[in-house]
Parts: structure tokens; sequence; C-alpha cells
């Protein structure tokens, strides 16, 4: 049975594993906030690489320990890109996070993320929008919720999000994490609250790219649940503290990337968390 | 009648206006800094979108309140892409900035230029070497100069391309900013001369690239001329601060990005600024 | 004849002229690093500018005082960009530096790191890894190794990859650089190690790439060997200076861009260095 005190201590592991282990972790991921997902894996302990050709997608798919793909911005070589590093990511049962940014805009964006249905990402990382747009693509339940896309930002609440991420966890079989005020992680039978950060996180661009390169990072050593769980709870914990030593955006970055890298596995793993059962949940 | 007390008055309201309203300013811009001209367009109150495909770009210039255009990495897409955007935009009405990095490299970097005259950027960002060769492209007035860049760097004056600066200011009917020691902006009829900065700020890549993204965030609540004046006045006040406060560039652009983030509106508009009338304006 | 004290003059040299002359050093480099590598570049004195089309390579590599080739995230157009680039490199007798990272990945990329074989870069920076890949692509000496790549990381040590090493520079008559504990660079007849820096460096991402953008700015006032050293020991010595002063991996890039802008050119030639024959150098 899952319960706090066994998440906990599954936390508490990830962090540490993954600091002896260094998995490799490949992305292929947007241009803007490139460089921040690769510096937060490296804080936590993991080792990046990018990539774009169709075949070093499908060879770092093969190569990785796990992979975060992120569609913010498309090049047209990522038609054959993606898809196959996708279509190989799950032959090889490597576990990926897709962070579906911008849902709704482009054909080719469309195109490649319906393409992902059928290769079930491990872990999905959005925002309340990006999750009702992708459970809509999907055609899966979602609430009836059309989803309230501005340019790259949210405009729905997690809670209005929480009927489409279940829907999206329980179709892959993997977890699902939407970030907001309280971000939600749900594996489709039980759901995590976690809370901190900072006000100053939606001032720098890319704390959530990163935070799912970095669940990349744990899905190598942990569940899928309790990967993107230990992103989302180290994320609020570095916020939190990074938040409070600095005045402004640009500090914030470096501080909370030394936060990352300094901060204590028991530590993260106190971080507060709320646990909930979904309605039907049957864990 | 403009005088400098009403444009400091414009340029204290645009500052407000950004902070509570966050205008959607999406970008097609150069790899080398767009993670700097995202954070700039969030550290002042803004939001950002970056796209390189052409539907996309064409959808961001329908969704965008503002857009910004920067030529400094060309891709083989950007052929279809910063055309179809900017006849969007055009179309639309919408305000968009042009920063013409490196004018007068690459054959498609000019032809994209060229294709860019009738669409009519409503605010151009810019250094002396770019206004000139811009000028040129276009066959406008420009005082016989030739344009003298090297790489992306300018070797004229701000003096030399003022000729050339008020030539494309009459061609858009929006305006111009020329980078330099003091800063020229021009509608047309009437030029400002705003300053501060720092020392460091040509040791930090992208500094004129952030300038032109957040001269787009401002141009989605106020006239071209006060936009990118206010976006202008911004830099040198914050600039001036960072640099008072720090030993280097890795610092400078930190404590930059929070000088954006922290700049009271008043202290924008009491930047210091001149005021000088252009031979044959006709405020 | 080499010896230290002729080498920490020239060191001493490079440092001053750089900051004098600012040479123009365009790239054509991975987007995950491509904004660090440019404001190290700017740090130390230089001039960046950052293309991709195949006609702006070929400018640049006339235009440039130098040119930084990186292959870390390959685009479609590379296929000819690169090659074109190299060719008018050679042609015009530019210095350049090779930074062939991810030696082994990818169709494309091992064709272009073939083709380069004809046009000898002048300095060729990488970590062990990728010395021996490169030397066994090129079918030079390389000691019977195969190339032990993890992602872009390297598993081979420094002493492992020095044979390859001293076959490339000798292929190339020009200067190689081995990043490891201890950074072994040579010119195929002697060898330097510098050492110094800070177990922080391989927590950032970039340190590598930009050291490599670093070597290609002092390529432009130096022989390949100084102009290489010379990087190599500002980098040891500024990450030495930043790791002591910072926590973290987000500080200490920061810190680090300030210590690279303020080292004096006397600190830099003082840096550690210990200097070998290679066994049938005939200096």
């Amino acid at each position: 049975m899952i319960t706090l005190e066994s998440i906990r201590r599954d936390i508490c592991e990830a962090v540490e594993k993954v600091r002896e282990r260094k998995p490799l972790t490949p992305s292929i991921t947007n241009t803007v906030t490139i460089n921040l997902v690769a510096n937060a894996q490296l804080a936590v302990g993991g080792s990046a690489a990018m990539v774009y050709m169709p075949d070093e997608g499908e060879a770092m798919a093969g190569a990785g320990d796990a992979m975060y793909i992120n569609v913010g911005t498309i090049y047209p070589v990522y038609e054959e890109t993606l898809p196959r590093a996708a279509r190989a990511l799950r032959k090889n049962g490597t576990p990926w996070v897709l962070d579906p940014v911008g849902s709704g805009m482009g054909r080719l964006r469309q195109k490649i993320l319906c393409a992902f249905m059928q290769y079930k990402p491990t872990i999905i990382r959005c925002n309340a929008s990006e999750a009702i747009a992708l459970a809509n693509f999907w055609r899966l339940g979602n609430g009836g919720k059309d989803s309230g896309m501005r340019g790259v930002d949210a405009t729905d609440s997690v809670a209005e999000a929480r009927q489409a991420a279940v829907a999206l966890a329980r179709w892959t079989g993997g977890a699902v994490a939407v970030s907001g005020e309280k971000d939600l992680v749900t594996d489709g039978k039980v759901a995590a609250l976690s809370s901190g950060g900072s006000p100053l996180m939606p001032r720098v661009t890319g704390m959530g790219c990163s935070l799912g390169g970095v669940a990349a990072v744990y899905a190598a050593v942990a569940s899928p649940f309790i990967a993107v769980l230990t992103a989302t709870a180290i994320y609020n914990l570095a916020g939190r503290r990074a938040g409070s030593k600095v005045e402004g955006p640009g500090h914030f970055q470096a501080q909370f990337l030394d936060e990352l890298y300094l901060a204590k596995p028991e530590d993260v793993a106190a971080n507060p968390l709320e646990l909930e059962e979904e309605p039907d949940g049957t864990h």
C-alpha cells in the first residue's frame, strides 16, 4: 500500500541513487531553455546529452537510462526524429518524459503529439491547459473542458485539469504531473499534492521544462510516480529556499541550481506533501 | 505636443500597464540569446513564447499582443516562416519589432530583410551599422554611408547612423532605436537620446536582442516611440544599477535581470533623456 | 627551444593581445551551450558571431580572425554548412578549433567529422573518448584503443587518449587539447599538462565547449599550441578561483565568467603547468 511514509522513503532513495549512478538522460528539447534543462539535470547528479537528428534521437533512446522529450520549439526534422525516438523508447522499455509544451499550436506539433499516444510516455509533465489539450487530442475523458492556452501559458487551474490528468495517467499506465500553485502528481489511482516554490518561478523561463528534464533523470532509478514526485519535491524545496535568499529572477536562477545541487535527500523527502485517492482508484 | 514631461508620463504608464496586463509577446529569434530574451521579457512583466515553424509564426502573429523578430541566426525554414509572420503582423495591425542583426550577411538573411520592407516593422531596434545597412537595402536615404559591419558588431557611430534611422522611421511610420553610448530613438520627427548603462553591457551577449524583445512587450501597451524608448530607458537604468554592484559580466547578467524586475516606473521615467527635433520634423 | 619560461611569456602576451585587438571569432556550435560560448569569448575580450547557413558559414570563415566549430548538436543543413566552412578556413589559412563532441554518434556527424580530416583543424579541443574516436575515424595511430563514449561524456582517461592526441596533432600540424583532471595540450612534439579548475566544472554544461570557443579567440593572436594552452590555463585559473567562492553550480557559472574577465595576464601565465617531451618529439 502506498502511504506518505513509503513515498517519502522512495523519494529519499531516488535522490541518493541518482547521485551515485549519474544516469545518462538524453533530451530532445526546445532551444529556449535547453541550457537550463542540462544544467538542472547535472545539478541533481544526472548526465545530459541533447540531439536533433532522427538517427541520433533513436540511438539516444537506446543508449539512455531515460529520456526527455519537450516539444516547446518544433523544427521540420522533428517530423521524423520525434516519432522514431518515441517508438524506440517504447520498444526498449526505456522510461521517458513528455513535456507537451504549447499543445494545440501548429500542425506538426499536433501531429507529433497525436503520434505519441501509442508510445505511452512514462511521465507527462505539463501545465493545466496542456493536460486538458492533450487529453482532448487523445480523446480521453477530460471533464468536457476545452483547453485555454495563451501562448505557452496555462489559463486553466490544476483542479480543472485533474480529470484530464487522471485519464492521461490511466491511458499510459505511468504518471502525470500538472504544475500549479500546488503541483498535482497522479498515477491514475493516487494523487499527491506537492507545495513550495517561489513567486519568482514563473518569472524565470524553463522552470517547467527543466523540471521535466529532472523527472527523466529520476525515472532512470525510480517508478514514474516516484520519479516525477521527487523532481516536483526538489523543485518546490529548492524554489522556496532560493526565493528566500534573492531579490529577483536573475539571481534566483543561479541560487536555484545551487539549491538543487545542495539539497539533502531527507529534506527533499520531507517537503510538504498531501495524498488523496482518486475517486475510483484501486491501489 | 511631445514634451519631455509627456514622454516621462507615458513611459511610467507603459511600465505599469505591462506589469498589470502581462502581454503575450511571441518571438522568432536567434538561438544565441533566446533564453535571455525570454527572461528579460518575463522580468519586465511580459509573457514569452518562441517558435520556428511557418504556421506557428503566423499563428503567433495572430495570437500575440505584439511580436519580436530577430534574424541573428537564420534557419532554412525561415525562408517561409519570417515573411509569413511579418505579413500576418501587418495584416492584423499587430505591433512588431525587427532586430536586423547581421544585415548584409548571407543570401537568405538579405532576402528576408528586403521582404520586410513592405510589412513595415513598427519598431526597428539595431546598432548603427545595421541601421545604415537596412536603409541601404531598402534604398532609403542614408547620407551616402556604407555600413561597416564586423560580424554582428557595429563599427559606425550612432551619429553616422542618424540619417538612416530617420529615413527608416519615416518609411515605416513607426520608431527606430539605434544603440550606442547614447541610444537614439526616433520616430522620424523627434529624436530622444537616452543614456546610462554600463561598460559591462557589451561584454554580455544579447543585451541588444533582449532590449528588442522588451521593446516588443511595451509595444503591446504603448506607441512605437514610447515603447522602444521605455525599453531603452529601463535598460539604461538597470544596466547602470547592475554595473555598480558587480565585478564582471557573469554576475552582471543576473543582477541586470533583477534590476529590470525591481525597477519602479517613476525611476524608469526619470532616467536621463534629451529631446531633439529632427531638421524637417513636423510634430 | 620551447621552455616553461617561453611558454609563460607567450601566454601572457596572448591574453593581452586579445584584450587589445578584440578578434572576431565566429562559431558554428551547439544550441545547448551557445550562449555560454559567446559569453566566455566576450569575457576574455573577443567578439562572437554565430551562424548556421552554408553561405554564412563560408563568409564567416573569410571574415573571422579565427573560427570555432563544435558538432554538439547537428542540424540537417550542417551537411553543407560545415564542410564548406572548413574548406574555406583551410583555403584562407584562418586558424580554427574543432570540438568533436559526441564523436561516434549519428551518420551525419561521422560523415562531417571524416570530411574534416583533409581540412586539418588548427586546434582540436575534446575529451579523452572523443580524441580516441576521432583518431579511429581518421585511421591514425591510437594505441589500439576503442573509444568509450557515454552520451557526450568520456569514460576514458587522459593518459589513455595521449597516443591518439599526439597522432591527431601530428596529422594536423596544429595542437590538440584533451580535458581531464590534468588537461593535456600537445603539438605532437611537446606536451603541457595544465591543472586547476574545480570539481563543480563537470556540473555545469558547456565548460568544455566554451573552452574551445575561447581557444579560437586566442588562436587569432597566437600559435595553435599557445592558443589552446592559454585557454586551458585561464579556465583552470578562473575555475579554481570561482570554485573557492561559491557553493554550487548556479553561482559558479556567473563567478567563472567574472574570473575570466578579471584574470590578469601574469596570473594566467603563472597557472600550474608541467612540460614533457613526446617520446619521438623533435622540438
